[in-house]
């Protein structure tokens, strides 16, 4: 690698008041928080208990009782402290900090006198420990611990969580490991790997990134370690992995080998931020091909045009190259959440806007479906398209839920998005020494030290119902340093002018770069062109052949039933049609939404019939589209991104 | 009801020669039947055992061993014992003969002494009896055997195997019932109602009918019967019970109060059988107004064009109206059978044509596309398109298989298919004292007795290449009956001559009806247009909104990679398609193909991306189709009924 990989700004230096993403920011603080720890204590009435808490409270000895929930239930509440570690940078609250150290005391408590960490085995079978890799998480669930404690440590300065985390990780790093004594298996759900990245960036400590870099280098090496652990296992725990194939935790062949995202699509991409991570690290440049050629697999081949990927529900898994169904896929959300870091790694270390692109999509349209506007209930599989009665509870597509869930057996998806949400500045800038790289349009303030000098960023914009980005750079003395604004691939007629004149900047990997001295006050005015349009699919797929997508920068449009009418796969659009946009204040905090012309197949005239050979009858309709991140928060209804068109 | 009800013609009495069908009759006794029997002994190396016979074998004291297979397993013995009845009279074959007698002599061995018969219990827990209707089959088990004693009985004369299932239904009507003492449950899946009133034809016995009844009405009565046993179980044999509602089993309300096919397709459908019969013995109006109404929810919400049902692969279950997704569909070949069988049934009683049009397009489609062309691979699972590599083994498609299987654990559909092709001289007429009814065309030649006069008919035609049949109707001396044709639904410009004069007939429930004196030779013309046109679909189904697909009378046509070219789905129908038959006899045993000019969607001039606003660029194809029901004979790879079409 050339350069110095960059790095996202401090939260808490970035003030974020965006047109968009406010409404889900605020949500964090005032709502997911503290309802997700009302679950996590089992203090709601109307759901299943979490059992978070009181595992932890019986494992620390402070409660009597048995495990219960998943057994990587403990996760739950790793996610939630890393979720206030980054709310607490940007809305300081002291009340809120006092329940994360409560929870942090008590997760103390439950760690065991050699480091371990983990409600489940502890509290059911402390024999067992790292003895049921395949399938029992206790990396992955280490691995949110630690992803957890590196942030709070950050947030607050507080360093208990951090070395509570650093003894396990310690304990990992002395189990784990191809020297005699050691095991040499590795996790059945990846994440221990990031996270000991991250922690190895908070600490130094140079043993966690090797023993990431163990972990994937060991992965998928011959004999298959799942399928040596599988001759020793009397019970599956989850009967499934029984079936399941070895592709299905990318332990098929070495990671090294591996050239097409396929499993489960959580498991695939943790691992791909650890191997971009790696790569980097160890200036690898093998694996970093490794991480390409899966990034162009996935975005190129396995993606949903709202960011999603991972189309089977059997198995949560990517299945082929262009194998994308609208109605019966999976696209959990934490795939998405997922595939936001893995982007953002790439791009701090690759300095090209392409993987930005992917990142945008995937914050501005799956990301925040994932979570109501109430705040208090999630998708965790995110059709494209949904009629509800056919979502039946009994059939092939039960895991399609019409309407957010409020909570969910295994809840992994709703304080992931959580923690996304309240950690969006990172993916707004990247900055080292010399430089600071505007990624996003979000309305924002910051302040930068670049080159021994500050400077104060103030970027205002209506973004995504408009391409005009103001931002003004401001120095208390004349600093050197270069400033790239991301040109989105959308973006038409990209231009920019500084202090209201024209500039023509040099453009490199997909930024305009601005290397100049900056004075004092600049005015930077970014203007492009990102009106309403229909997109077409690769017509390798074959759901969306003679189909369009209503798309306005970023954001993916849907129709929904509730702005419409019944029916809505019958809708077909004209050949040239003609969308208006508007931008509807009162409509969901505020939404720009397009309309337009259309005709639709009338079933009434088709009559009882399934099959005639008599043509089917039109009428002309009027259609209005809204973001697909803002579905389902009116009335239940359909909604369908793909509208026949016949082009 | 009005009248009787009609009856088919015993098989021995028909003789078929018929340029659609008799390429799969033949299979049945030629290759079928033996390869079957060398299957259920274990004699088939490049498989899994069958155990079937095996089974019994063990259970009749003559082998040591174990019980291996499904519950039901025995029943592959039963449903190959039934269409070894039908085949002996079509195509005697006292080998075959002495092979069935041995077997039935091992099955009366296998009998406990109180009549009992079921080698999975006699085997494996002989103190369980009865316990766990839900999940065991020991009822459909019975059903199987029963129906396969009838049919051997009326093909050989031989009581034997009659006298045996009398005596096991005998067991099963003093066993449940509404009095003291019995068992007021009915079969986790249906079958031996219907036939159990099979057995009281061919006994007169009425205690089989009363029984059959029995279990019909007492099916969803509260409390749910599957309730109550659930609570004495310690385990499920099939786990996925656990989580199925009643809907599944068709126990959710009482028979009489359903009026939309729901649960499982098999278990419903041949329950619905049962109730026809049932509706027709005890001249029982609301059970017929069930009936119907159920017939129409199937035919006009939850068929497939090519006469399948069961949308849903998880539970293989029907789900709601107008859900017809076309490639993760189920179709399984035995709820064709079942639709078929019941089809018919309404047809005998109700004098009315419109039951035999589906019957038809079962027979014609989705029972042929069950069996290979070789006769030793089969379909379970009957998708209306596939895309090979997209039928991933471990994702939500993995029961989609794109080339016929040569087995399966569960082994029910090839020895239905089997049975149900041994006895197509079933459904091409329907008799009474006085009236002889055609319902399909195909070319044979039989006898029947009518008003003490005997006539014979010989029926030529090569439908369905084209609809000019000549029925020759011959007769010693002047008989007076009503022959009765079938005027199918897709006919056009319907006519018929007698002796070469054109004559208008009364037409009654779509039958145009001959009642008159036939003297001695009469040759009847049949004529009618059945051009190969394009069907589209109710628009309420999404599956297949601005779709098309080329159907020539009964017979639904496909594209196959082999005739065309990759991405089958990227073709779209030009508006006014003029489509171009031709009879082609050197492709596979003789076909008519259907060829059109259409367009499609060019992939390599798309480029690599996955999405864009390019307008996607078309190129000219020829297309060819061929028969449904033949695809998936030749080179493996995609297929295709609904196509594109702008319509």
């Amino acid at each position: 690698m050339n350069n110095k990989k960059l790095s996202s700004l401090p939260l808490g230096n970035i003030n974020i008041n965006d047109s968009y993403f406010t409404r889900y920011i605020d949500l964090v603080s005032d709502v997911i928080i503290p309802h997700q720890w009302s679950i996590l204590n089992d203090l709601e009435t109307n759901m299943e208990p979490s059992h978070c808490i009181a595992n932890l409270k019986i494992a620390a000895g402070e409660e009597q009782g048995s495990f219960s929930g998943m057994v990587f239930q403990d996760t739950d509440a790793a996610k939630w402290l890393e979720a206030v570690a980054y709310s607490l940078q940007t809305k300081p609250d002291p009340i809120l900090e006092k329940k994360a150290d409560e929870l942090i005391n008590l997760i103390a408590k439950a760690q065991q006198p050699d480091g371990y960490l983990n409600t489940y085995f502890t509290l059911t079978a402390p024999g067992e420990r790292f003895q049921n890799l395949e399938e029992c998480h206790e990396l992955y669930t280490a691995g949110h611990f630690i992803e957890a404690a590196v942030a709070y440590d950050q947030a607050t300065g507080k360093r208990k969580f951090l070395d509570v985390m650093c003894r396990f990780a310690d304990l990992i790093c002395a189990t784990f490991g191809m020297e005699k004594g050691q095991i040499h298996g590795y996790p059945g759900h990846q994440e221990i790997e990031l996270a000991l990245i991250r922690l190895y960036h908070a600490t130094e400590e140079k043993r966690y990134l090797d023993t990431a870099k163990y972990f994937i280098e060991q992965r998928g090496q011959t004999p298959n370690y799942f399928d040596e652990e599988s001759k020793h296992k009397k019970e599956y725990i989850f009967p499934d992995f029984k079936d399941f194939d070895r592709e299905y935790s990318q332990s098929h062949v070495p990671v090294r080998q591996q050239d097409k995202a396929v499993g489960h699509a959580v498991r695939a991409l943790y691992m791909y931020i650890a191997v971009a991570d790696l790569a980097y690290e160890y200036d690898d440049s093998q694996l970093m091909d490794v991480c390409e050629t899966l990034w162009e697999n996935v975005v190129n081949r396995q993606m949903y045009i709202t960011g999603s990927v991972g189309s089977s529900a059997f198995g949560e898994r990517f299945t082929v190259d262009y194998d994308l169904p609208n109605d019966t896929n999976y696209s959990e959300t934490c795939a998405t959440v997922a595939l936001a870091q893995w982007g953002l790694r790439l791009a701090q270390i690759k300095r090209d806007a392409k993987y930005m692109d992917i990142v945008e999509r995937a914050l501005y349209n799956t990301l925040v479906a994932g979570v109501s506007l109430s705040g208090k209930e999630f998708f965790y599989v995110n059709p494209l398209e949904v009629q509800p009665r056919t979502c039946h509870p009994s059939s092939s597509k039960r895991h399609v839920k019409p309407v957010r869930q409020k909570w969910f057996a295994c809840a992994c998806c709703p304080p992931n998005v959580a923690r996304t949400l309240a950690s969006m500045g990172n993916f707004i800038y990247m900055v080292d020494d010399d430089s600071i790289f505007i990624n996003l349009f979000l309305t924002n303030k910051t302040a930068v030290n670049v080159n021994d000098g500050k400077v104060e960023l103030e970027m205002c914009s209506d973004f995504p119902n408009s391409g005009h980005i103001t931002v003004c750079v401001e120095t208390t003395s004349s600093v050197a340093f270069s400033l790239a604004v991301r040109i989105p691939d959308y973006a038409e007629n990209f231009s920019v002018k500084l202090d209201h004149e024209p500039v023509s900047p040099i453009v490199q990997k997909g930024y305009a770069i601005f290397d100049r001295m900056w004075n004092q006050k600049t005015v930077m005015e970014i203007d492009f062109k990102m009106a309403a349009k229909i997109i077409h699919c690769n017509p390798r797929v074959r759901a969306n052949i003679q189909k369009g997508a209503i798309v306005k920068g970023p954001v993916v449009y849907c129709l929904e039933q509730t702005d419409n009418f019944e029916n809505l796969a019958a809708i077909v659009l004209e050949e040239d049609v003609e969308l208006t946009e508007s931008y509807d204040q009162s409509l969901m905090g505020g939404v720009t939404v397009i309309q337009a012309k259309a005709k639709q197949i009338s079933s009434p005239e088709w009559g009882g019939e399934l099959y005639s050979g008599k043509r089917p009858q039109y009428k002309s309709v009027d259609i209005k589209a809204v973001p697909y991140g803002l579905w389902g928060n009116r009335e239940a209804g359909e909604m369908i991104v793909w509208i026949h068109s016949p082009i």
